[in-house]
């Protein structure tokens, strides 16, 4: 490992890069982790970046990504920025010799990801990557009940994905396309709760909105998964929902299951004539909000205590490899062993 | 005990008294019980009786219940006839030396129930009355936990009911008031699960239907109990409920809690615009289909086993002590002991 | 249409076959439904024959279907026969002119199902398969809101299912296998709530039991579906449930969702230490008591008032089409279209 | 109204005083608040005092509250300290023209609380007591559909409460006891939800802990309400529960019923043998986690917004006040009108 240290585990510096519609989420949740002392917060837009340092309360702002990277108060650095940039930042924060937390993906590329991975192993610099799932508590427990034997053997795993609104053109383009912009979510997941991927079978639909086909993408997506244990698995996704945010995930073992679903988000039930209704989360912020919380103060936990933090850049590896099998699978209409992936796969 | 017997415990003739509403749903019910072999249906109305014939494919049908209690292939009288009836009825049927099924009450009287009561115990004929709350899977699901001691030392009691449809005037002034008619379902459950009541306080209103208060009653009443065994418990009534049929009942002790509820009835949920909704039951028929079939199937099971029908007489009587005390109660402004309630009390 | 007239619509003449476990659950509900009267039941054991005449209070018993089938008396034949003798039964009452309900399948075989579809439409009588999912009132309320509208453009269907007692070797052996036996049921929902498939892919997999392996089958498998309208579907199947009976269907379309899921069986919920519990249908004939009712209910009403029932065996032929060739394409790996399937397949 | 104003309503100077249990709590929750800046932390035991500063990231500590309160960087105080404390302190602050948000009670003598009030009004300046649940999304929801006459005229009330732990023997003397220190949640939320109560009559008993009864108070109770608009209602307390923190709360009229219960904490649930778990909260603080978050972020808008906060000492007032006749009724064994309840009471 690196010869990385935190100066001050009760303050840590930190930089904050991005300060979009996440970012200021992500800001206020930091505003409310005692460890962390934001530094400079960093946007391409002075006038965000300057709001983003309002919320964050931070020293100072900046439209220099490198020049927070590099600021020598700063001990971490918090990537919020377009997917895009990911691989060049994180590069040049492990050069800076500074603790990451980056939204995923690293790069929607496999060769890209792949290498700064290596540049990851050759530093050891502690790296948290934003799959902020793995923080909420019903999957934290579900994966507590699996290794603990609870549930038995493996047999099955489900998820389940439907998003509020659908993203604009822009994002369409840009994004990687449903797979890997989506389902990846729910890939990561499977991996977290039963493990690694053999193999894969995708189809896909566009049924939704024209603009996902225009897109070179779908809108509809299902895909078999085969566990290198054994077990069976599915995912199902769709750009729409409109009656909010919809996920589901389910693991049947030999000996029991767990079923992981927010399907009520205020604590009322309402009753009227001959039934009664109770109400769906919003979105994904809503939902996810005390997963947002847990995963910053699990990485300035770590930092504090000098350990790995997990999911790292690996992990970000080969749940992007799965997604990118999903997306062969239903491009090339042929079940693809993850293993085929190994370098840059057609678009 | 007497010298009843089932002469052929595969085929007990039944005399059924009285082709109302809840008379057909239980002629049907009872022509899905293998043991059980309908001779003679009665009603004061042949057309009815006749109607009653063909629902329970009985041998006959006749306008004198008299007739139908003595006649020589009856072993059993199941008596579903408008509660002023139920007394003078379950006599004949005891003196004519059969088994007895009666809807509750016996009477709305204390001292015509004692007599009903004495005779009874003369007779030692297997008697078993109609609150068909205790055949439900839920309350006996909870019974069995409470008497396995899972719940600890009992502490708390609590039944909420709400009737969808309100009854009309007649029945009103006939029934004998909303704590005779209606809470005394949930005061029989206090009975059943928790034991006996040592004093009650019930307060009531009138705010949902001014034919209640035209006629000496209340619509909405709520009742403190406390059981004998140191529990405190509540019954809450309304006569109207404009979201379906409504009953909860829950028993809370030392190491835990259950709750009876069928706040679902079809097992559908439907997701729309931010939230999902469900079906209520409608009314305690559909509620409680599943316990009317189970009470008679436990009569029928327990007469060809010779062994003694429960809930008996003596529940009969208990129970309406209780709702006699609610009701005094009310009336007089006060904590009213239930055993104050020894003779007829003012109405 | 031929020229089959219901005598007395109150009184409906029935000869019973096969008084096996399912075949004494399904006397014990024709005696409860008022139209049918069991004339005789028929089985190869006289001694079961017999039991069967004493559930069903039919006149008299026989080993003969034969001479069942063609009693005068009998207006409506039911076969609850195994599965090997469906087609000739059916074909022997068809060709005997009486109305039929029969368990699915009426043959594991495409080309002995489809004679039998051209004599049932030749003969132009009415024929109910039992597909007793269509009548649970789930699923029934599903498809109202789904031909309402209410769900818009239907996008995804899911249908889980786990048994929860694994069938014997023989069973294995004989039954068709899990795509036919067990998934043949989420696959008639698949058309009974979205429509016809167009392709369908599947994947097996032996974890649970070695015994389905040695008898050329899987003990756990997902099928994906594309629905002729568009739509993406996945049905997941498992032989084994330690929980209990675990069926769960979803459909979701542009406006709204539906999920059809009977997880609480008792309407309690027991709280204790930091949780509360809630129970799980046992198997099957619990899960559905209503919906085995509400079929025969239908079947005789239909009877009565002259029309046509459904599902009929075209349906029967349909779904036994889509579940051959989800065998298919795990047998093949790969993707099969359902109208490449018309004739016998490789088994 | 005063002359209070806020001085930089994007940077609001915070006195804390009391760095209790829950005042770390409310430290941490405030340092994710925005607009809130803690100048200074007080607590009579400096260290306690010094370990709030690094929680609250505030700028000193002290162990002299009325330092604190006058600090000139001040704008509002946050009381936080011993229920014995709060009237004195509450003074203290509004003579200093501080804005004050303080823990409930305002102190649990009636006579007391009107001199604290009869200040308050003087003075007009902003006060806000820690009434929590009222900023619970459930009760927030429920308001909201009552104002909107979704429900109709409100007809039943009823909450229900049982606490985890225990309180030790010093709080069971200073706490006022069961109906002031605990019911008085459920008396708020009944006055919040339905309207004022005319009159109360409450039953207690001793069956959970007799260090209860040896402190002059009882363990388990329940109060029937009548609000002044007619309604119904009841309150139902126990100081123990073995399964975890178990509100619940119904607010039923002629229209439609809501019922606000977070019974599930996670959201997952778990599988086994023929049935399924959940887990319940095992708290009040992660019960209301959001709850609390959400009262301190109203507090700071309001002062942001020059309004006047909600609920104010008037409500602390009428709740005392509507405690202080339940526990009359239970000591005096009458029901008692809430307006007799005008100077001291009996204790």
């Amino acid at each position: 490992m690196s010869a990385f240290e935190i100066r001050d585990p009760s303050s840590i510096g930190v930089a904050f890069l991005g300060v979009g519609r996440i970012g200021r989420t992500h800001l206020q949740t930091l505003a409310g982790i005692g460890a962390a002392r934001i530094v400079v917060v960093a946007d391409l837009d002075p006038a965000e970046a300057e709001r983003g340092r309002e919320i964050g309360r931070a020293e100072r702002s900046t439209s220099d990504a490198v020049d927070a990277i590099t600021d020598p108060k700063v001990d971490a650095v918090i990537i919020v920025t377009p997917t895009s940039t990911h691989a060049t930042l994180i590069e040049a924060a492990l050069r800076a010799g500074k603790a990451i937390w980056s939204e995923k993906p690293i790069a929607l590329d496999l060769d890209e990801t792949a290498r700064v991975v290596a540049l990851w192993r050759e530093t050891g610099l502690p790296v948290q990557m934003g799959f902020m799932r793995r923080f909420d508590p019903g999957y934290v427990r579900a994966r507590r009940l699996i290794e603990s034997g609870e549930l038995g053997r493996i047999e099955q795993f489900r998820a389940y994905s439907r998003d509020t609104y659908m993203p604009d053109a822009k994002f369409i383009r840009d994004s990687g396309g449903s797979f890997l912009d989506m389902s990846v979510h729910d890939f990561d997941l499977a991996r977290f709760l039963v493990g690694e991927v053999e193999e894969v079978s995708a189809w896909g639909a566009n049924i939704v909105d024209p603009r996902f086909e225009a897109g070179g993408d779908v809108d509809t997506a299902v895909t078999m998964l085969r566990f290198r244990n054994g077990a069976l698995g599915v995912v199902e996704m769709s750009r729409h929902s409109e009656w909010g945010y919809d996920i589901r995930t389910e693991v049947a073992g030999s000996l029991g299951k767990v079923v992981i679903e927010a399907d009520r988000k205020t604590p009322l039930t309402w009753s009227r004539r001959f039934g009664f209704e109770a109400d769906h989360h919003e979105n994904f912020p809503d939902r996810f909000e005390v997963a947002y919380r847990a995963e910053f103060e699990a990485f300035f936990r770590t930092l504090a205590d000098g350990g790995t933090p997990t999911p790292g850049p690996e992990d970000a590896l080969e749940t992007l490899r799965l997604a990118l099998a999903a997306k062969q699978s239903w491009q090339e209409r042929r079940p693809v062993r993850v293993d085929e992936v190994t370098a840059e796969v057609p678009t």
